[in-house]
């Protein structure tokens, strides 16, 4: 049989495989090898080619000085323009702006060929600080709405270990569903729906897959995509750009077990991974609480959306977090 | 530069690059030959094979009575199931519900190497009426909400043309939004929102790929993916299943004039088709207008969804159409 489970925050329901659920094994089996699309000149994030990006806007140095950890420029195919007016007008019926806002990459380690699933815990960290200290610097600029930190494993482009960080003039759909629920929530109950998730995952724990001081990671009951996982402080707080220096050791951990754990489990899967942090300015909500949502890309048809916001998963999420549990 | 524009229903900003934007030979390069996964068994859709699936539920015959043209049996491996109880229930703060539906398959043509874009007109005209004819049937069953019919091509598991049919308990979330659009537009306008649509792009004709007597298919303004197209009925209907014989008719040409525009311009792409119809019973809305949508699936990071409900396209639906238009 087949469950349909509601996704407590947006309220979507996803179709969730009970009987006959697949496991690892079945997404090995259906894995198709990716083939590096590596390009022939150099690579322009690698150390020695910092000429081919635009200047840094940031960057994580070795504690003598010298060489770069953690390097932040911005995308030299940005699809956000800092400079310029948004020009809001009409099209006929339609509405249009110009699309200002920010782009960066944040490249994650000067080597080529690491990934999270290898990278050193300090590392991480670095990471997390340059992307936290971008976030600061961004929201000194009045016009952005959200900011939205991204990253596709394997990169399409590009190999070197690198993620997206954008600045938006608007708050994206799924973000603005996350808020409208957890508006409603806090309005009949005055508490965060997503610390409600936290004390019901913390208290049946069958869907836990990593637990810290800080930080809940762990399969959501009405999981979308197999194997799909929430990384989620503890202690309320609408904002990824507050975190202090603890919790990103402590979320470092987290990453670092979880990717291994994925490494491990599916063979190096390709994967996303968003941070859903509350909008700033105007639209900034302190009933929001933000985490980060990881999503496997390893099958064709498992995982998947119809078309019309139908998802249809094969593995409960009860079972990935035990596979993911047991491969640590 | 990069501009947002709004999609008038579920009034999600989409971003749209207008330098540099990205035409057919940029997708073909990016192409990866997609390596057919054919069951060495044989093929159940296959005629001759009739036994290898459930007992049909609809079928169009030739003429003289004897050889099946199309074929609906129920899904041998189904999401949902017809039989027993919806046994709403809680789970700690969650809900969650038996997945009570239907999930048919529509075989498309006894021949196995055929595809949208190589089917004859009547035949096109043979799998709508057996599609309607099942939706008719279905909505008998009055514990059905909301009908999807969805084809992927190539398809996963088998390669013989074939497309899903399911009746839901529940309306899907892009369902639900677009009838909240469409609910909000009228109470402001009194008009439908898609009638709209329709008028601003036979005035505009910029955006318009094939147009009949009955049908517009066109690029929207909003596209979310390059040579995303939607095909609308030019008079106001909530439900497929009302269509006409002649709208039938109508409706396959601009359905075989679009695949054959798409598989020259793209040398045949992965694609999705998604119909989108009014919810039924208590669901039911006569403000909406259904239609079809259609995605390819041509570039990794082409028509990406940023992990939060935000779509960037580098293909304007303005050029867009002016290829398909120009490669017919």
């Amino acid at each position: 049989m087949t469950e349909l489970r509601r996704e407590p925050v947006t309220r979507m329901w996803v179709a969730v495989t009970t009987d006959q659920p697949k496991g690892p094994s079945d997404y090995l089996s259906l894995k198709q090898d990716y083939q590096p699309r590596e390009a022939a000149e150099p690579c322009p994030f690698c150390p020695g080619n910092e000429g081919m990006t635009p200047a840094e806007t940031f960057s994580v140095k070795q504690k003598d000085g010298t060489d770069w950890l953690v390097r932040v420029v911005p995308n030299k195919s940005p699809f956000f323009h800092v400079e310029g007016d948004f020009d809001r007008r009409p099209e006929g019926m339609y509405d249009l702006m110009e699309a200002i806002g920010a782009h960066e990459i944040v490249i994650e380690t000067p080597e080529h060929h690491q990934n999270l699933s290898t990278l050193a815990l300090d590392q991480i960290g670095n990471i997390l600080l340059a992307c936290r200290e971008r976030l600061l610097d961004l929201k000194k600029d009045l016009r952005f709405q959200q900011f939205l930190i991204l990253k596709n494993y394997p990169g399409v482009f590009n190999r070197h270990p690198h993620c997206h960080l954008m600045a938006l003039p608007v708050v994206p759909k799924i973000i603005d569903e996350e808020i409208s629920g957890t508006i409603d929530y806090f309005q009949r109950k005055e508490r965060c729906i997503y610390c409600d998730i936290l004390r019901e995952e913390l208290s049946v724990k069958k869907r836990i897959v990593v637990e810290t001081g800080h930080f809940l990671a762990f399969a959501p009951f009405a999981s979308r995509y197999p194997f799909e996982t929430w990384i989620i402080p503890k202690a309320h707080s609408p904002d990824f750009y507050s975190i202090d220096q603890e919790s990103i050791i402590d979320l470092s951990m987290v990453i670092q077990s979880l990717f291994r754990r994925y490494y491990r489990l599916l063979a190096n899967p390709a994967y996303g991974l968003t941070f859903h942090t509350s909008p700033v300015q105007g639209r900034h909500r302190p009933e929001y609480h933000w985490h980060i949502e990881t999503r496997l890309r390893i099958g064709l048809r498992e995982g998947f959306e119809w078309g019309t916001g139908f998802f249809v998963n094969p593995t409960p999420p009860e079972r990935a977090a035990a596979y993911l549990r047991e491969v640590g």
